[in-house]
């Protein structure tokens, strides 16, 4: 991945290729679908209404799952005193490289007393706070969340991807048991496969993090991987199993059924705004965006077609006489009736990647239909407008499930199978996508591997499969199955 | 208005009544409450899920009007370089004294070359971030809106309304004429006049800002102004028109109809999460909280009777053979199971402000009846549980507007006319409420107002209505209808 230049602001004329330069492509669909824009604040991005629009529905979706099983949003402070930061060893080691600090404040910009972080994530403000509320077994679980923005102070930018500000949901959940709070963490990651699967249409790997790629404090960390079309993974959502090891840093404790003190067992979980960036890079091609329907901010657009005025008045009245049956079913639409040419319209609307097109002119009026055309597979057919909402809701959702069996063959055909790390070398010099191997566990292995591959990384220990043989790395006996991939 | 003590973290045992001290039983009731407390950071606050779930609810209503009519929700920078904050005279002049600041970030916390700011508000960011997207008048409106939290160094503080950190929504709106803007300004306060009245069931004022008041910036501000209990008043949002001030300190312009450059005509308006304290301050009572329905995370609860087990089977499958169907109709309801008594459930979910309560004993599931609670006249009635669904939405209804009428009827017998400054003086050594004057509109007057009278302000101006012939104040003839207050 070669670094974006954020001064490169200027108006976007071309969409790049995706052929001849994938990250140039990324960027340049990204600012032209009206997606995203670098902010002029070094390292920050405006997420402008079409791609936020996108991540609410995605917020709406996940939303909806977590409060089906009891979780609660909260709004913790933005700011955390440096002591609280400085307890839990591992996890400060891990993020304080990345903190920006508040240090003055007020008319004469007072120094503080005491520097307050811009929270990089909340485990540290939440565990002081939460504790207030937590005496006896009765008061667990508490199963919170947030939603909101974090700021990391990353010296590599990408769109979506890698910014010093990005928005997600953190969920912090504390229990009585090990076992209930290792139940959480994987029904959490349940949700964050359907979201990639269901919503956003992307397969996922499911698995557990090497040690190497486990979270700063974690006692594991199960993931969601997904597979972009340069043949890099992304990490898509993460979920931690803490055990006590931030219940014994900020002293969390409740008293259990035996009427004794216990430290209690956490977890925090989190996805981001990165889905979004994930979207663009598993779906699109070089005429830009495909956005699954349910996370669309647009499903359709209809383009009227005429010549004169009095075409136009016809394809106006006609389109006035069934639109609002598709407000009615819930279709999010819109009619297209810009100063431009029909060309340009459809060039503007296949970038933005809205799912289907209804091309409408004069004779279609007449004859009392539509032309439907399909973003992804560009077929046109004529539609009559008998019925046309519950005729839409089908191709929406077939459209949705052709995306995914897309990007499912995609990932197919890019996932494959060796015994030795030359052969991972080799492999890695040619293409990408994942690769199966058998892995003896040795965590000092990890770096090896990262260096003489080229950057490959384990993305995931799927602990549910029985691993061959040897290991790919030192030949002793194999403990584990795990997939790699060159990641972002 | 007394200073609450943040330190003040202890359990609350009893909740003060309201007519010993408001000021604590404000205070104990949205802690007892569970909606909100002090976190620990100096001056911010934690909101906990069920003030939370208030201000969700806030947020749907509103987010819906204003997408309604074409607004469009954005993400801008949390942190802004002071170079921007600088631009505006006289919006730094308000602002700068209540700004935090990032000077450092990074692994050995370096020195930044430019201080950036956590964001007051956004106009500074979003004017010089927006101007990229305008060229011609073909680009506007530009109707923006985003959801966050802002940071303001207050030095007194209190929950909800006044604290370091605080969630709102902000509209930055951008248009080709003046009258455009204007009738931006005045559509926006509609809302907000919306959400008051039809959501938080209070009454509003709705007017002019005096110039004392107006936003640092603006041409003028427009307003909505609640009662509370105790008499003085509460903004509770405010929507303001900025002519071409924004647009030529950040100089966002655009190629009107005629080919020339013009500069844009912007407006800004906000509401914020002190809406949550607007509620209970001007509903609550001694025993706690009163929650209307639109707005409540809890709209009934049911509390279960018994001594045996025999008893609570019976009362268990009573209530699980009808609290399906309250589901079904959206009715945001809670057994309450707890190991408690019912007394003590009672005094609990009044304290929270559920406006319905059905006890349910052994012989109400013999007859098929619920014993329905109103937590506003705490009248108590059989309802028999065929068509229950149907008959507590009529309830709830019913309980959003006597809720309303209430507060209606509290505001009118709080409302008065006087004639001169004197009268007004010797009014508010006695009581609170609005007074209505007229007033010859000379600035230097506002400021002699406040000191005379312990801190009384104009809170409307009326524009729609005429005053009678003299000011107040001085004497002169009146220009003005305004309303008087102490306010929050």
């Amino acid at each position: 991945m070669k670094q974006e230049t954020e001064e490169q602001q200027d108006f976007v004329k071309e969409v790049t290729k995706m052929s001849d330069d994938f990250d140039r492509w990324y960027t340049d669909v990204v600012r032209k679908a009206e997606l995203a824009d670098w902010s002029g604040v070094r390292g920050m991005m405006v997420v402008r209404p079409y791609g936020w629009a996108m991540w609410e529905a995605i917020t709406r979706a996940f939303d909806d799952m977590i409060k089906e099983s009891g979780h609660e949003n909260w709004a913790f402070p933005l700011l955390i005193p440096r002591e609280y930061l400085m307890k839990e060893a591992e996890h400060i080691e891990g993020f304080a490289p990345e903190v920006a600090w508040v240090t003055r404040a007020g008319s004469g910009m007072e120094e503080l007393e005491e520097p307050l972080a811009v929270r990089p994530t909340s485990e540290t403000i939440i565990g002081p706070l939460i504790k207030r509320y937590i005496q006896s077994h009765r008061d667990l679980p508490k199963l919170t969340n947030q939603w909101n923005s974090v700021v990391r102070w990353e010296m590599r930018s990408r769109l979506f991807l890698r910014s010093r500000e990005f928005w997600w949901q953190e969920g912090h959940t504390f229990h009585a048991s090990g076992q209930e709070a290792q139940d959480e963490v994987t029904l959490i990651l349940g949700y964050y496969r359907s979201i990639a699967e269901d919503w956003l249409a992307i397969p996922v790997l499911t698995g557990r993090k090497s040690p190497a790629e486990t979270f700063p404090g974690a006692v594991h960390t199960l993931t969601v991987e997904g597979l972009m079309r340069d043949g890099l993974a992304l990490q898509m959502g993460t979920s931690h199993y803490f055990g006590q090891n931030f219940a014994r840093a900020y002293d969390i404790s409740f008293s259990n059924k035996d009427n004794e003190r216990e430290l209690v067992y956490s977890t925090s979980w989190g996805t981001s705004t990165r889905l979004v960036g994930a979207l663009v890079m598993a779906h699109g091609d070089d005429s830009g965006l495909i956005v699954p329907p349910k996370i669309a901010p647009i499903q359709a657009v209809v383009v009227p077609i005429f010549r004169d005025d009095e075409g136009r008045a016809k394809v106006q009245r006609f389109i006035e006489s069934w639109s609002p049956e598709l407000k009615a079913a819930g279709i999010r639409h819109r009619v297209d009736w810009r100063d431009e040419r029909p060309g340009d319209k459809y060039a503007h609307w296949e970038l933005k990647g809205v799912p289907l097109r209804l091309n409408v002119g004069p004779r279609d009026a007449e004859a009392g239909q539509v032309e439907l055309v399909d973003r992804l597979t560009r077929a046109k057919v004529a539609m009559p407008i008998s019925g046309i909402a519950k005729r839409l809701s089908t191709e929406l959702d077939a459209f949705q499930q052709k995306l995914f069996a897309r990007a499912a063959a995609y990932q197919r055909e890019n996932t494959f199978e060796l015994e030795t790390l030359d052969e991972v070398i080799a492999h890695y010099r040619e293409r990408g996508g994942f690769v199966w191997v058998s892995w003896c566990g040795d965590q000092s292995e990890e770096a090896r591997i990262k260096a003489e591959s080229g950057g490959v990384t384990i993305r995931t220990i799927d602990d549910t499969a029985k691993p061959s043989g040897k290991c790919f790395v030192c030949g002793k006996p194999a403990k584990y199955r795990v997939s790699l991939a060159k990641a972002y």
